[in-house]
């Protein structure tokens, strides 16, 4: 499969939610299939918090895939044969698309806390503004997990004309305190690592050494996506050493997998872009602005697909049940669509499970 | 209610689970209430991860209670006008039993890492050796939540004549992953943080500055002791600084409560007590040394009453029911109980909820 990769340069300036401006900025893309003559049949494809915008296929250079590449690619649910789709890095993130260390063009330093705070709107505005820019005007759907669950919901409601289908994934319209909190551990653990420098580390050398506090950070992460039944079938009590039960520093199975994806995590991971998206989760909520969530779901026009995962405790299944019935309230029945998918892999379930919901997609994307 | 605390010093060698011996050895300990002629009205409590012997009662000087006030006093459920209760601080903690910031005799330096690492098992051993000095062979029930629960747990196994009556609560009979992750966090954030001196800081400067290795695992702490559901009705979306949604550094309630819990944390628990603890917690497995639990829970002859709670996802009622179910399978039906307490407090149930169990303690120890 083709993979194109990008980066429009924006010089207009992009008036943010919290009054302020981000002026000049770039967004770093993807593109898989051909869009066709009357520009109708793109996807849009939002990602989640350490996503980016390889979402399929594989670099030439590399042999890791696009984190959606199981549902997105030839043939696939997401087919690139018949759809044009686009993936682009969210702005605040560290793979391309402006955030905290990109250089600020008023000082030709890095912006690091002068990168002013981005919320899941600011990120769908600048892509909307890609997108326009591309001459795509239309969607056939959009499709997201997780943040990207929420940038979709965030864009179903901000351009209703946009997209004739939005997929939200192991999502929410509000972050509850839960997912807050495993949020703090890793924000605490990064600001108060001396090595981060109150901001001012050298990203690349962060990246040689492994920052500790984005690595603890990443460890309470991948609590999060996983759950205790989860952790139960994918660990159990097994024992990397079995001469080392009495060793302080022993190691049961999830011990290793958590320190080997902490610190492999630190190596392509920037603890600005990792303050500044868990903080666009934080605040995110659907309702700002309207009354209440229900006033926010009336402006949808859209068909919205709510998929949620059984053992997800990150954005449990009720959070998108909530979606799901307050839109048969206020919308026409066939406007929305739920599928509560029977998994044991908790949030990751989404990014792993793909064989579970590909079909569903599939066909509501070709029904 | 009169309060002694006291330390007793034993010079006889600690044969511990590992094959290693602790010599000599201190066990602090509070007891409450008057031991009868016959010494038969004593009641043992043990304490959970970050708990000491003060259960009950307030000191003189401060005004803070036991940490099993509500349960434990004249005319509560645990009465001490009619029981002798002792609880006494658990070897490899930092309230003044034996621990790895205690003197090593041989060097008279602090142990630090030559600590021997201790288990569920030692813990209760010592415990006992502790009664016997005192005089205690016999006992009406040994209670205890969660890490408490494992202890109580162990001694119904290997001492099967000492008590009457076991009470486990918010516990389990081998800790799960879901726990070790929750644990690892907190011990990678201590090992790896600079001014813990890879075990060489010094002890009162800790306290004094508060160390940040051991606050953020204290938070991943109290995570795990609540749920989803919880952390809505206790915190909700609440925001401490209205009018600061968009600066990157507000607060949500539910990070102002972790970060003060967590910073007071550091200024009264040890660094390498937390390691050695959560250690313990971790390879905790009442099945050591049998070939299954069941085999294991045969060994008891006590009346085993287990309580769970609903929302405890630490420990989860299924692990409790588990324990009963077998219990049921190899004893008399009467030789165990089971009760499920309806609560929305997760883990933490078992110390701020006590008004939903209390009676039933109450009525087993007097029935």
């Amino acid at each position: 499969m083709n993979i194109e990769t990008k980066t429009a340069h924006f010089t207009n300036p992009l008036y943010l939610e919290s009054g302020r401006i981000l002026e000049p900025y770039d967004i770093t893309y993807e593109t898989y299939g051909l869009l066709n003559e009357d520009r109708s049949n793109a996807i849009w494809i939002t990602h989640a918090l350490t996503g980016s915008h390889h979402a399929a296929g594989v670099y030439a250079d590399e042999n890791k895939s696009g984190w959606w590449d199981g549902l997105i690619g030839p043939g696939k649910a997401v087919d690139t044969e018949k759809f044009f789709v686009i993936c682009a890095n969210v702005i605040g993130s560290c793979f391309g698309s402006t955030g905290p260390i990109s250089e600020d063009y008023a000082t030709h330093k890095p912006y690091r806390y002068k990168f002013p705070v981005i919320t899941i709107k600011d990120m769908v505005k600048a892509q909307r503004i890609l997108l326009d820019t591309l001459g795509i005007h239309k969607l056939e759907a959009i499709i997201g997990g997780s943040m990207g669950g929420m940038q979709a919901l965030q864009a179903a409601v901000d351009f209703p004309n946009l997209a004739k289908k939005v997929f939200v994934l192991a999502s929410t319209h509000a972050t509850r305190p839960w997912a807050i909190a495993f949020n703090k551990i890793a924000q605490e653990a990064i600001l108060e690592d001396p090595a981060f420098k109150q901001g001012y580390y050298d990203p690349a050398e962060i990246k040689a050494k492994g920052l500790v506090g984005l690595a603890v950070g990443r460890m309470a992460g991948h609590i999060s996506f996983l759950s205790p039944d989860s952790m139960d079938k994918k660990f159990g009590r097994e024992y990397k050493r079995t001469d080392g039960l009495y060793e302080l520093f022993g190691k049961f199975q999830v011990e290793s997998y958590l320190e080997y994806n902490a610190y492999n995590f630190t190596k392509w991971f920037d603890p600005l872009s990792y303050l500044y998206i868990t903080k666009a989760i934080n605040i995110f909520d659907l309702s700002r602005g309207y009354d209440n969530l229900e006033e926010a779901l009336k402006a949808i026009k859209s068909k919205l697909y709510l998929i949620s995962f059984k053992s997800d405790m990150l954005f449990e299944p009720k959070e998108s049940k909530e979606i799901y019935d307050l839109m048969q309230k206020v919308h026409a029945k066939e406007q929305s669509d739920y599928l509560e998918v029977e998994s044991s892999y908790g949030h990751d379930a989404f990014l792993v499970e793909i064989e579970k919901f590909e079909d569903y997609i599939k066909e509501a994307l070709n029904g």
